[in-house]
């Protein structure tokens, strides 16, 4: 019964999250049921969506209960087992959440998969070749619906989702053009992750500017958007759509903490005769075995090289986690446990 | 060549479209060309999407020209023919304008095209049987996708695309709310429309107070939206959409005149996982055939009895055109010349 640092959520932010709304605990593991095996974490995934969990109201995951361990993705390696069908040093992935150590029922489906490391590092299960890839190839493949010539557009484009739509889009002989913050991460799209072009929002005061910025960029206006961020980047977005565009909604981070984000112009949508389509990637698993045997070999084949952010220790995992809600991290954060 | 009195587009509005917009002239109608007819008009339809192309600005249809007839759909009969198509008498349906008579072109093809006033009155081929009731068509059957059991609403209700589609969401089983202006509509669109339940928008302040009468209205949410007006309506529907819901975006009347109609609430997008989606019924011609076939079964059965407003003589069609602006007419619009 190892010891198990865990973060639980201690209280729901007013406004912007803190380190206030965390406690660090630690507690033994219980001992494993048959049919359970335990995992030790080794790297735990820090994602936007569980900003939104923290608040208590309506939002697309039941809200993050008080005073339990918070939710998340992990990657680790079986180290104890009641169950036939893991065996120790196992590598799987799971939502193991906010702590060092998981007891898993191996017999509840979907609740945990075994990986292989010989090709991908169990570490890019979490991002590139997991739930973050296959949220960009769903938003990509199902609702932007790209044709070769087609252009392309993502924000938050050097995080873990913007890295693999940039490869995906490529893949598809698309005109691939990332929405970014600071001249840094704009270099890398360009320079590592494959995107035509790279606009630094932050040089733009306001959307009538950025958008300025998209009509020079893409030339032939936009045929898809992937939208991770909302507010000014969505209002800069929706006049440069062409006719029959599609965006995906993704994530609006800019309203994760209770600040109103209007959409100033909503009749561009009939205009333009859009498709804007919200979607969470977890709703369809259907779609998931191919997404991750794409993402697998882009990975495997050098097309797609996602940059990992790596905060090491539980303890270090709140301050991650903030950073990443202001975009502090660069492509992927993850907490390393072990 | 009788003489033709026409309604030219004189000026572009500043804000709210006037009569001093338009200027109403006289003259002689041209003699036919080999393959073209002459039609005399009965009826002028009058639609809201005529106030957009009066404005200079990105729309989805062509601005319309200054010092240039009225672009609208007519109903008429054919009173001079040099083409093997068309005898005189026929009754035929086109977009002829604003003006009393118009000389058309027989050999291209989707001009005009001949209607059976057997069983639907001439002026239904403007309306419920015409362009707004292939609209309503549209806009339900392959974007609000309505299944038995399913909640449908749509806004401005009594017109001519709102009483189209209580028909036909009633036909498919679901509980069909509608949203007008004024309790005579609401009476109207419950007693002789079918729609379950209709809600004045009038009576409410704002999207919140909205919002509860459409709670209430729709016990188990909304699944799919029919927008005709936008503004505060379309801020107090979105919240009461249920997951997976459909908007189908056909017009926002509400900002015609320029004034911005923000969306408050566009996170709520991703969090219902919806799909927003506009379009122009004129782009999806084929399934005109199969929308009209069952518009026409509706009138003949009795189940759809759309109402008109008609004024009479051309002289008065600026006057009425914006009283239906301002959502002053009871039903589908026409202007009778005939």
């Amino acid at each position: 019964m190892p010891s198990n640092q865990q973060i639980l959520l201690d209280n729901r932010p007013q406004g912007e999250a803190s380190a206030g709304n965390f406690r660090l605990v630690t507690s033994d593991t219980p001992p494993l049921q048959d049919g359970q095996v335990l995992v030790r974490h080794h790297f735990l995934s820090l994602d936007p969506y569980m900003r939104g969990r923290m608040n208590d109201g309506k939002s697309y995951a039941q809200p993050q209960a008080l005073g339990e361990v918070m939710g998340g993705g992990t990657a680790g390696e079986v180290v104890e087992s009641r169950s036939d069908r893991y065996r120790l040093g196992d590598k799987v992935v799971g939502m193991g959440g906010w702590q060092q150590y998981s007891v898993v029922d191996a017999t509840k489906p979907g609740a945990m998969r075994k990986v292989d490391t010989t090709q991908v590092p169990l570490s890019h299960y979490l991002g590139a070749v997991g739930m973050p890839g296959v949220t960009a190839w769903y938003g990509l493949v199902r609702i932007c619906e790209p044709k070769a010539g087609d252009t392309m557009v993502v924000s938050a484009a050097t995080g873990a989702v913007g890295s693999a739509f940039a490869a995906l889009s490529k893949a598809r002989g698309c005109h691939t053009v990332g929405i970014a913050g600071g001249p840094d991460k704009c270099r890398y799209a360009t320079q590592e992750l494959g995107f035509d072009e790279c606009i630094d929002y932050k040089q733009h005061a306001d959307a009538l500017s950025l958008s300025r910025a998209l009509k020079i960029a893409c030339p032939k206006g936009i045929d898809g958007y992937f939208e991770n961020v909302g507010g000014m980047v969505l209002d800069a977005v929706l006049p440069r759509m062409n006719t029959f565009g599609r965006i995906a909604v993704c994530g609006m981070i800019s309203g994760y903490d209770g600040a109103p984000i209007p959409l100033a112009n909503p009749q561009l949508i009939l205009v333009s005769r859009l498709k804007v389509q919200g979607f969470i990637v977890g709703e369809h698993k259907e779609d998931w075995p191919a997404a991750l045997a794409e993402l697998a070999g882009l990975v495997g084949s050098g097309k797609l090289r996602p940059r990992e952010s790596i905060a090491e220790g539980l303890a270090a995992a709140p301050e991650a986690f903030l950073g990443l809600l202001k975009g502090r991290n660069f492509g992927k954060q993850l907490v390393k446990l072990a």
